[in-house]
């Protein structure tokens, strides 16, 4: 079996953050303003401390503009409902995210709801996601459409492939399950989409052309859950304790890297697979949110 | 093998509407008014012609009143969106749906989005879809939805089985998919979702413990296809030449109705199986736009 082509989220995302810049220096030489995407973030957990701070970098280094906007966990719905009013009617913001999870006491969907679906870059809304389901012009949910970015630009085609999803979140799994099954390219695969009530978990994976791993459960996809040759996305990004590492933790996978590698025609790592690719489809929906304005 | 199981799509239909029927005509006697589902059709088309005689006609089996807006084949883009643009703006008007298929010179999707997503009683607005897929309230599309309600009121609970679709289409493939896929009853269900370009599919569908048949193919799923102790739901119903007949033709389902079945744990007639779940579904969901307003 020959080495399997790892495929590099990071360097790609560097390709399209390249282009996004090239094409917003463009935009400034000619007299436009740089895109704007705002962020609220809600407390301060780690995880989306981090995660919303690559957004913001990301987006100073395409060009773009961004502003940070910071809310207390004791925030109340109705506060937080403003701030998104807010940013609807602000004409300098052309999309906006609000950094999940939220708090326990705030509906996440009344928050999403409230979102502008043109703003929404994020993909999250009601409008979008169906506007997606029928194939029609939306914002695409960051991680499903920079998994197929990733496949896209490694070459892969799709058709044909049976693709084995495991996890059927609203934000990963559900969405990625209609875009490689509609038609198109990235798409036209066989599209199996398992969970926590699936029964004989082992043989659908085994089945898999592309097995996608969206769970959050590190190290969860071992070697014999995987069929030779086949292509391995990892959706995870689980922080477990690592106390020899400053930061105390490390960034572990749904798939066991290291005894899966081996099998695969192709897989990503983590960190440095999926996650960049997130970030780069943001990047791109804003870019999108700013043009359709 | 025991003999299958009938899923009487006619009969629960008719249960359906005995239930719309008592609860409106309690409305009634409390001075309420009854819903009103408009219904509009563009041309002559046989199919059409049928299925839209068969919503009126339930309509007035359970009381609802109902309306008919017959339009030339020749009506332009803009003519038909001012009849649904009346009809969003009509209060006397709680659902209403544009019978599909449309003449080749209409974009279904440009009168799709122009429906109030709250009179969208087909549930193939973006709105509807999306929040369907969100697990949010919404009006379900009439043909999935009609099917889930087949497998509840015939006492089949479905989590953990592995459902397979055949056919991917907006309106009864792609929603199907998402309303078995997710967590409740029916549903939590392993999905495979299959296509025109789903390599092996004979293989597939063997596996399926519930296999949905729904590509307008008449007669194409074989015994040798069906798993044995299988749940098969037949949602084709394409007009077949058939001279015998005083109509001229003759129902066929996509399944080989007398191999398959001596096969099957449960299986659906066509026609009487899933076709009047489709009208009792629409029934139900005019009656929810009558009780939203």
């Amino acid at each position: 079996m020959p080495s399997p082509l790892l495929l590099d989220g990071k360097q790609i995302a560097a390709q399209i953050r390249k282009e996004l810049k090239a094409a917003n220096a463009l935009r400034i030489s000619i007299g436009q303003r740089p895109p704007l995407l705002a962020a609220v973030l809600v407390g301060n957990d780690g995880g989306s401390e981090s995660y919303v701070a690559h957004k913001i970098k990301a987006c100073a280094d395409v060009g773009f503009e961004s502003r940070l906007l910071r809310c207390s966990s004791a925030i109340s719905q109705s506060e937080l409902l403003s701030v998104v009013h807010g940013l609807n009617q602000d004409e300098q913001v052309d999309g906006f995210i609000v950094q999940l999870p939220l708090p326990e006491h705030i509906d996440e969907q009344v928050i999403n709801l409230a979102i502008d679906p043109s703003k929404d870059v994020d993909g999250f809304h009601p409008v979008n996601i169906g506007r997606m389901a029928l194939g029609l012009p939306s914002y695409l949910p960051a991680t499903p459409a920079g998994i197929c970015e990733l496949l896209r630009r490694n070459g892969i085609t799709t058709s044909g492939m049976h693709a084995v999803i495991l996890g059927r979140s609203h934000i990963v799994g559900s969405p990625l399950a209609q875009l490689l099954a509609r038609p198109g390219e990235p798409g036209n695969c066989t599209v199996t989409l398992c969970h926590s009530k699936t029964v004989g978990l082992r043989d659908h994976c085994l089945r898999a052309d592309l097995l996608v791993a969206a769970l959050g459960k590190p190290g969860f996809v071992k070697a014999d859950m995987v069929k030779p040759g086949a292509i391995v996305v990892d959706v995870g990004t689980t922080r477990v304790a690592d106390p020899s590492r400053p930061s105390g933790f490390v960034l572990r996978g749904d798939v066991a890297f290291d005894e899966v590698a081996p099998l695969c025609k192709a897989i990503t790592p983590v960190p440095g697979g999926v996650g960049p690719m997130t970030i780069a489809s943001l990047l791109t929906n804003t870019c999108q949110a700013f043009l359709h304005r």
